[in-house]
């Protein structure tokens, strides 16, 4: 039962599923879902790799058991991909996982035992919380935006509560939830307070690829390995996710890391569901080396025309007081309302009198904290239902 | 670290390791890999449902994240295949899993803390102990031949341990490593120490239907729903997998359990890695709708002859003194050499001397005991590798 210990993670589930009951309603403008929009998918190659690898002298392999470390050919081609973004490795250091999801959860069970500490952004993704619940850590805030505390203090802090700090998990790229970016400098910093404290940073780039506008920033695995002297001396965990690219449900993430910690994943997943599907990184590989690039383009195009969209409707509707993100990237908008306002009332609000869901911030938050916060997803958010939804939600607010 | 704690679990995934190396070699005859065979995989089948997901209305969905409890459609047809053997319940007793080794995982996960006793049979699933290992559990032996200790003596020595008996975990048909079945008294007699323990009992039914003589036995959890009053009461949890009839490479798998207890592998698999791979359980269900029991006939009638075959050669050619199971189904036989012989030793041997490999026994016993039993699996054996293997294992066996 240690995995339901945690009364944060059961509140957390349970809010989810309410949610979800929601978004079952057919007349809802959701803003909530953190889903790619399946209009996009590239349903035609992939259903096209599927057939061709079933169809050839592949299909045998591709339906049998195969090695928990993943697909020798999608391996090596994360590791080029890897390359493209300032980061040299080989097939050793990639790990495929069941979405990065999957790859928190093995980081979670590789580094904490409980009364561990890890540092978190407040907010922060919520299934991060709930992956690492499970090994029952303490979590203390990590402020990347410069305002952490010493590594002393974050050491007697862990220490009081019988542990240590273990990691520091961020989502550097147009995080979930806030849709913010860290610029250089402050990813430099990350690392400095990790050397200090001698602790991993898990680096969950699911997001990565998917910048709208402004320049990108080198990963901070990248920046690891330029002070480290390569991956294998590198501190910092990347995770990476085809979620938001080319499919969620065929659940491929990869973990590029130093060798010896690709090495203690294999051994936990070989325990655990012994190895990702085969089938589905056969064809990944395939889908990935035809269209990853179009696709990448399409979902750029499409996405930053939604943004743009929920931006302009916030600003025509919105009421003084409520400030929101402006994301170069990602699926979200982060809206802060009046300090003392309560989001997750507003939500049973909104969906009654204005149709119209989002996800309140207070979940994002391992403190419970920032009941003023909530999440707008304009991944689904065509031009009908930001404006529709966005002056029904402003006239809540107003009212 | 903790996944890692576990000396012997270390030592058995190295074990692995250099027997797939071995295995790798073009001229090894191999008894060793415990797979099904590729060449009867149904992947024209697996081809035209992912192409007729892909093509149709349903490709959206199936590519897009889904609920954590797995694809309503293929739990409703489980739990029809459950009401076959003798199980009523309906698809909120199914929960989908990546693999039976997902199952495996997540039972630990919620029943075992460091120090707890688990009750296995010596020898039992390899697979098992690497998943249990995780959460730092004691063995005990488990006897369900009929000489199991009482429930007193078990219970005593947990506490010594610091722990509890929290399960009983048994594969009741065509047992890997053994191939042995499980009378019905037997199940029945597992069931009363359960209860007398109040533990639950992980019934492991990846080989069920692969019977090629005798009458069936009714699952363990049909037996116990038919004393406890239902499977809502009932303290057996079914692990069901398609990787031995189907395909290993989609990883789809099942547990059929009181609600209660799927409740919380929703949540565990939430916070694990979210769902099963959606567009495999929608083309598994397909699947299994059109094929599965003309999959499960054509797999009997091959296996069936090289099972037959394996053993007729083991009788013409085996010394005295070496004995070995004759199972009803599944895909093991279970050779004991004369007491004191060594068959890891021997496999160093084999290799070498005849490209003859197995698997050495001991790798199956949780205490490392049985230095002198091996596992031979005959689902690649065909007539010309069996009648040419088998008797140049037998040569360095006798000489």
């Amino acid at each position: 039962m240690n995995l339901l210990a945690s009364r944060s993670s059961r509140m957390k589930a349970s809010e989810i599923r309410e949610l979800l009951k929601l978004l079952d309603q057919p007349d809802i403008i959701s803003f909530a879902g953190g889903i790619p929009d399946p209009a996009l998918f590239p349903a035609e190659a992939i259903r096209d790799a599927y057939a061709d690898v079933l169809g050839g002298g592949e299909a045998g392999a591709a339906l049998q058991y195969q090695v928990s470390e993943g697909y020798l050919l999608l391996r090596r081609w994360l590791a080029g991909q890897m390359g493209k973004l300032g980061v040299a490795c080989d097939e050793g250091n990639i790990f495929i996982t069941s979405g990065s999801q999957q790859a928190l959860d093995y980081l979670g069970k590789l580094f904490l035992s409980p009364g561990d500490t890890a540092l978190v952004t407040w907010p922060t993704y919520l299934g991060a919380l709930q992956a690492f619940n499970a090994y029952e850590p303490r979590y203390d805030r990590l402020r990347p935006e410069g305002r952490n505390m010493t590594p002393a203090a974050y050491r007697v802090a862990a220490a009081a509560n019988g542990g240590r700090v273990k990691f520091a998990y961020l989502v550097p790229d147009f995080a979930n939830p806030t849709g913010e970016t860290l610029n250089r400098q402050q990813r430099e910093a990350v690392l400095d307070l990790a050397g200090e404290l001698d602790i991993a940073v898990i680096e969950d780039a699911a997001y990565r690829a998917l910048r709208y506008d402004g320049e990108g920033v080198p990963p901070i695995l990248a920046l690891d390995c330029a002070r480290s002297g390569g991956i294998d001396k590198a501190r910092t965990l990347y995770c990476g996710s085809f979620s938001k690219i080319l499919s969620p449900g065929m659940r491929v993430g990869w973990v590029c890391a130093p060798r010896h910690v690709v090495e203690k994943l294999v051994l936990m997943k070989q325990a655990s569901d012994l190895h990702s599907p085969s089938i589905n990184q056969v064809v990944m590989h395939r889908v990935a080396e035809a269209v990853f690039d179009g696709q990448v383009e399409k979902l750029i195009g499409a996405y930053r025309e939604r943004r743009d969209g929920l931006l302009a409707a916030l600003e025509a509707n919105m009421p003084e007081g409520v400030t929101w993100s402006r994301p170069e990237g990602g699926m979200f908008v982060w809206v802060t309302l009046p300090e003392g306002s309560d989001a997750t009332g507003l939500l049973a609000r909104a969906v009654k009198e204005a149709r119209v869901a989002f996800v309140p911030g207070s979940a994002f938050f391992a403190d419970g904290t920032g009941r003023n916060t909530l999440r707008l997803s304009f991944t689904l958010a065509d031009s009908c239902a930001v404006s529709e939804g966005i002056p029904r939600l402003a006239a809540i607010l107003k009212g």
